[in-house]
C-alpha cells in the first residue's frame, strides 16, 4: 500500500531496508478517550462519573464520582479537598468536636513496590500534618503505612506515631493474608508502643498484591464488591482472635471501618460455638471470641444495616456489645455519607453518648467534651 | 569419607567416575512416618487423628478424624461406609423418610486437571448409584460435577440427571470465581433441564485451583477456615443475585449447605439497602435481593448458630424467611452432626414440618410422607 491511499498526502520515506517485512506487534493508541465513543451509553456514563475503573481490582462507585453531590467545594477542587468548606458543610453544623481523618489513599495498599508504597504513605502523612492537622485542632490524623512490608510500616509509625495530633494507624482491608497473621507483628508492636489503635478500612480488596475480593474469587460488579466487605472483615476479625494477637498485645485496639455492623452478631455466635468445640487446637485463645471482640475491637457505624424493626435493632446492638464497641462515623464526603442526625434510630442518652463520643474518646485518648470541661451541661 | 566409618561395613563400589564430584540436590525420604517422632506432641496427636493435612488448603478437623465417635461401623471401615450401620444408627431411629447423599469428595473440586476431576466425579456418581441408591430407596443422590469445566459438568448432569434417584447437583464452595458468574451458565442450563437444585457445600476453599480461603487471603487454623465458610457463601449468594442468574433461570433453586444460617439476616438487610442505591448499575436485577433469596435459594440447618435467646432466634428465622427457605440436615457422620431431636429449639407444627420435610420435598420433587399417603396421621 502507498502512503497516498486514503486521501492524505505524506512524504514516503525511502526505506532503510531493501526487502519488505511484516511486524507482528505494533501498539496503536487505544486509550479511553478514543474508545469511549464506541462504548454503549451506560458505560460511557459510568466512565464519565467514576473514571475508567481500571486496572483490575477497581470497580465503579456510587453518587457523583463516589461523592455526595453537595460535598464539592464551591471554590472548586475535589470533594474533601477544602478545609474551610468541610468546616462549614460538616464539622460546624454537626458539632464535630474531633474528627479522625482517613484520607483516600487505599491504592498504595495494593502496590507491589514496597518502597514506593512507603514513599506514598509518608507523603500522604506529611501532607495531612501540614495542610490539615496544623490548620484545625479538631482534626486528628491516621498514620498511613505500607502494610505490605511490616518493618517499613513500623518505621513510619515510630516516625510520627508519638505526635499528639496522630490518633491511629490505618490500613486497607484488602490484604495479602488476614491481619492477625504473625507476619504483621512489627506493626502491632509499634501500635502498642505509641498507644495507637489499628484501623482496618475497607478498600483494596482484590487489587494488586492483595488476595482476590472474596474467598470464592473475584466478583463482577461494584455492588458485589460492597457485599464482599463484611466477608473480608470477618476474616480479619477471626484472624486477630485465633492467632492470639490480643493475648500477645492485650492493650491493642482494632477498629473495623465501613464494612457494616450487624453481621458481627451471628458471626460471634458462631465463633463462640466453634471455639468451645475446637479450642484444643488454639490453646493460646483463652477467652471466648466474643470477649476479645468486646474488649479489643471496635466497629464504626457507617454504613449501618437497616433492621426490620426496632426490636431487632436493639437485640443486634446488644449482641455486638454496642455500648462498648460502637463508634459513630460519617464517611464524609462519600456518596453514602451518614449524617449524625439520622444515621441511627433514637438511642437512650447513655448509649448515644458512648456511640457518638465516649467510645472514640477512650481509644483515641481524646479529652472529654470542652463544654463539659468548661462546666456547661452537654 | 570411607563407607566403613560409623561402624557399618559396606562394600565400596568402584567409582565409575575417576574424579570425585559434589551433587547439590539429593532427595532423601522425609515422609510423615519418619519425621513424626520429631514433631511436638500436639502435632503428633493432630496428625494421628486427622492425617497430615497437606498439601496447602487442607486443615486439621474436629472429632475423631472429622467424624463422630460412634459413627464408625462396628464391622470396620470408615465412618459412613456401611449402609446397614447407617440405617441402624441414623436413618431408622431418626425416622428419615428421605436422605440426600452428599459424599465426601470435595478434593476433586480443587484439582487443576479438569479431565481427572471429571473422571473422579463420574466414578463417585457410579459408585453411589450402585452401592447406595440401588440399595435403599430412601436415599437420593447428588451429581458430582467437575465445576472447573462447566461444559464437562453439563455433560455429567445430562448423563445421569434424569434418573429418579438423583436429587441435586453438588459442588464445593471453594471456587475459581463466585457461582453467579456467567462462566457457569452451562451448568445452570443443565440443572434447569433436569429440574435439579444446585447445591453449594462448604469445602475446597483455598485449595488447588480455588481462590484463597478469604478475601483477606489464606488463613492459618482450622477454626479460621470454618469461620471463612459464611464469607465464601456470602460471595456466592451475592453473585447469583447481582449477576441476574435467577432472571435467566427463574426455576433454578440454589442450596447453601453447612456454612451456618443466621449470617444471612444482616447480609440481606445490607444487600437490599445497597440495591436501592445502586440498582442502576445492575438493571437486570429487578427485585430486592431478599426476594430472590426467598424464592430461589434454600439454606440447610447444620451448623446453626446458637442465639442469645429465643426472641432473637425467632427474629432471625423471620429475617431469613425460614418457613420457605430452611431445610434440615444432619451432616452425618461428621463430628459436628446435628441430631434432628435437638438441633433446633422447639418450632411450631407448621414451621417444623416445613423445615424438617416439606421445603426439601418441594425442591427435590419428593412425595408427601408415606404415612400421610397411607391415610395415617403424621
Amino acid at each position: 500500500m502507498k502512503a497516498t491511499e486514503g486521501g492524505q498526502q505524506m512524504t514516503v520515506k525511502r526505506p532503510k531496508l531493501k526487502r519488505s517485512i511484516i511486524d507482528c506487534d505494533i501498539h496503536h493508541y487505544t486509550g479511553m478517550n478514543v474508545i469511549k465513543p464506541y462504548l454503549p451509553r451506560e458505560y460511557r456514563e459510568l466512565v464519565d462519573t467514576y473514571g475508567a475503573a481500571l486496572p483490575g481490582g477497581m470497580h465503579f462507585n456510587g453518587g457523583v464520582g463516589g461523592r455526595m453531590v453537595d460535598s464539592f467545594p464551591p471554590a472548586g477542587g475535589p470533594a474533601g479537598s477544602d478545609l474551610a468548606y468541610m468546616q462549614e458543610h460538616h464539622l460546624d453544623p454537626h458539632n464535630v468536636e474531633y474528627g479522625i481523618l482517613t484520607g483516600e489513599g487505599m491504592g498504595m495498599h495494593g502496590t507491589i513496590n514496597h518502597d514506593y508504597a512507603a514513599a506514598l504513605c509518608t507523603a500522604t502523612n506529611e501532607y495531612t500534618i501540614e495542610h490539615w492537622l496544623a490548620q484545625d485542632s479538631r482534626l486528628k490524623g491516621s498514620v498511613f503505612i505500607p502494610k505490605q512490608e511490616p518493618n517499613l510500616s513500623a518505621q513510619e509509625i515510630d516516625r510520627i506515631g508519638g505526635r499528639a495530633d496522630i490518633a491511629q494507624v490505618i490500613v486497607s482491608s484488602g490484604s495479602i493474608f488476614p491481619y492477625g497473621n504473625r507476619y504483621y507483628n512489627p506493626i502491632y508492636e509499634a501500635c502498642v508502643r505509641h498507644n495507637l489503635p489499628f484501623t482496618i478500612h475497607v478498600g483494596g480488596e482484590g487489587s494488586g498484591v492483595n488476595a482476590a475480593t472474596t474467598g470464592a474469587g473475584y466478583v463482577t460488579h461494584y455492588i458485589e464488591s460492597r457485599a464482599a466487605r463484611p466477608q473480608v472483615m470477618m476474616a480479619h476479625l477471626a484472624s486477630f482472635i485465633f492467632e492470639g494477637v490480643f493475648e500477645r498485645f492485650p492493650t491493642l485496639k482494632v477498629v473495623l471501618q465501613e464494612a457494616g455492623v450487624f453481621w458481627i452478631a451471628p458471626y460471634l455466635w458462631r465463633l463462640d460455638q466453634d471455639w468451645k468445640a475446637l479450642r484444643v487446637q488454639t490453646p493460646w485463645v483463652k477467652k471466648k471470641p466474643s470477649e476479645y471482640f468486646r474488649t479489643n475491637m471496635r466497629v464504626t457505624t457507617q454504613p449501618i444495616e437497616i433492621t426490620p424493626n426496632r426490636e431487632v435493632f436493639d437485640q443486634m446492638m446488644d449482641s455486638i456489645f454496642a455500648k462498648e464497641t460502637m463508634m459513630f462515623c460519617s464517611d464524609y464526603p462519600h456518596w453514602d455519607f451518614d449524617s449524625p442526625l439520622k444515621a441511627l434510630p433514637k438511642l437512650d442518652d447513655e448509649l448515644w453518648d458512648r456511640v457518638f463520643y465516649q467510645n472514640a474518646a477512650d481509644i483515641y485518648s481524646l479529652p472529654s467534651r470542652k463544654a463539659e470541661r468548661d462546666g456547661k451541661q452537654s
